[in-house]
């Protein structure tokens, strides 16, 4: 049992404060992880704030994580002490379904019993809530972490183990490459991974937003252009003209618009949340085979290839690092679209 | 110059009556086909009634035809005289967009001050109205009509022209096979096809509709079961069990609901000509990657994998042969939904 320092939260109204909680020392197949940093996602917010249903108070979030791996159990095999390992959004699945046998944990139906673990507000294999990066180690199954490579610095990398790999999955899925026109709706946390990798990747990357306030960021991470969808003529001149859009916009989508931009056998690719129902007319998907798909984070297997493709390419997140003392004020800010382009947490202030 | 015996229709109001067209002598490149069969497509209703748009009258609809070579041009190399050949939706493409070269004449962008030419209601290279099957022949180039196989008997694959490629197309591309489960979403003149395609693809088949008016027809097609969409009980034992469902609705559609109907990654194709706006929540297809499509008919090359696929596995169209007198009554009847399951017109009677 290892005593760490975490912030946690104590209800949808609250605010962070310091405190410490329990980890419990790694099993056979286990690692324990000192936690250097951790992202601050927009989903934690919706999960602090109640806002998908009664979160588990206190909570920690955090599942963005980025840490060393300090002690392993007796049939660890996949990491050893000092390797610099990240953990995403899941921290066990069941192993034994169809989707885990296939590869995808990430959709785990849950078999035996065993359901899929998320890394905070579940209940974990010990029966006890699962608490997140916001803290200063945590013990997790060594499946579940993946290695971080030297390339990447630990800040930068801690966001692409959800920001990153929700944009990765579905960009590699529907082909972004070269010769392809890639449009991104949104540049925020999410957004700015998928720019830079869909550039990566080949493709040519048209950013999209309501106003220009995000366009010089746009050309900076890999877009040859950057559009406001309030400018009628600039739009008309992209009708019909994506092979894949990206969105991170959880509700007001003009999805009419979004199929209109779209070329034959286009794909608009949902990443966000939204929760409010869309009017759309689908008879504009038939004539030329488009198509509207959604998109949830990534495999473990797609977590390691993003990490893997954004060192070979030398790209990672943007970030501004803050202490556990800011985590308040970035919620503010990520809600009013001010991050630039993702808070991420210096662990290590906590203990300061 | 031939002139052939043909049913048309004078405006949108109107009635089908005897009377007679002019063909070109074949190019080059063009065969002249006796016509034996015409099926009748609900899109020649809309059509004809001037719902997609005035159409061009007098109206000779009809594309799904099925006939004979009887004269070839001099640089015809792709059928002889004798040939059963069959001709869908479309007549000729530009052959120079990016699409027709990458074998999507379907899709063609048009280039050159050349569009596609649709079967009838479009305007042909030689500058006059395009006219359909409900006709003794036609003149059409060489590339823009399929080998029909033998074993397919004339009446039985003339609906395979449209109806069964539009329902082979994206049972192929989505995947419809061996450990696949098919929905079917209105078995009718698209749906009755699809039921028969993805059965012999190797697929569970099952038929979904309003009421169990057609679940032994849909048995018969080839589905294992059929169930009624007002059926709560049964509709719950079938949340997230569909890999791909196929919907020939055109609205009216519950969105939501199909959505919840699919499988991690299952796909609602809609191939259907909906005209009004549906509501859904996207948020729905996030979760376990879950997609929307639309689909369009079929390439050229699509059109004669799926004559060869039906001929190969013994399935074709359930049609009722009329003579030319019954358009108007077997367009009510499409309507009405009463067609068992493809009216096709013996284009024999003509000249009866």
């Amino acid at each position: 049992m290892t005593d760490v320092t975490a912030y946690s939260i104590d209800g949808p109204e609250g605010r962070f404060g310091k405190t410490t909680i329990t980890r419990r020392e790694p099993g056979p197949t286990e690692i324990y992880i000192e936690i250097q940093y951790a992202g601050i996602c927009h989903s934690d917010i919706h999960t602090a704030r109640s806002e998908w249903g009664p979160a588990r108070y206190p909570l920690v979030p955090g599942h963005e994580i980025a840490g060393v791996v300090a002690r392993v159990g007796s049939d660890v095999a996949r990491h050893k002490v000092g390797d610099r390992v990240g953990i995403g959004v899941a921290v066990d699945s069941c192993r034994e379904c169809e989707e885990c046998l296939a590869g995808y944990d990430n959709f785990c139906l849950g078999s035996g019993g065993k359901a899929k673990v998320m890394t905070y507000n579940s209940i974990g294999r010990d029966g006890l809530p699962t608490a997140g990066g916001y803290s200063t180690g945590i013990t997790v199954e060594e499946d579940f972490a993946v290695r971080i490579p030297d390339a990447i610095p630990m800040e930068k990398a801690a966001p692409l183990l959800c920001a990153g790999v929700t944009t990765y999955s579905p960009l590699k899925r529907w082909g972004a490459g070269p010769g392809k026109r890639v449009g991104v709706v949104g540049v925020g946390g999410l957004g700015h991974m998928a720019v830079q990798i869909a550039a990566k990747m080949g493709a040519e990357v048209i950013g999209l937003g309501r106003t220009l306030a995000k366009a010089d960021d746009a050309l900076a991470l890999g877009a040859t252009d950057y559009v406001a969808t309030t400018d009628d003529d600039a739009m008309a001149g992209l009708e019909g003209r994506f092979d894949i859009i990206i969105s991170s916009v959880s509700d007001g989508l003009d999805l009419d618009l979004m199929v209109h931009l779209l070329k034959t056998r286009g794909v608009l690719v949902e990443v966000g949340l939204p929760t409010q129902p869309a009017t759309f007319r689908i008879g504009a998907l038939v004539g030329r085979n488009k198509v509207i798909a959604g998109s949830n984070v990534g495999s473990l297997s797609e977590m390691q290839e993003t990490l893997d493709f954004c060192a070979e390419h030398g790209i990672a997140s943007w970030v501004e690092v803050i202490g556990g003392d800011g985590i308040d004020q970035a919620y503010e800010d990520v809600i009013a679209s001010k991050a630039r382009y993702r808070y991420v947490l210096d662990v290590a202030t906590f203990d300061a």
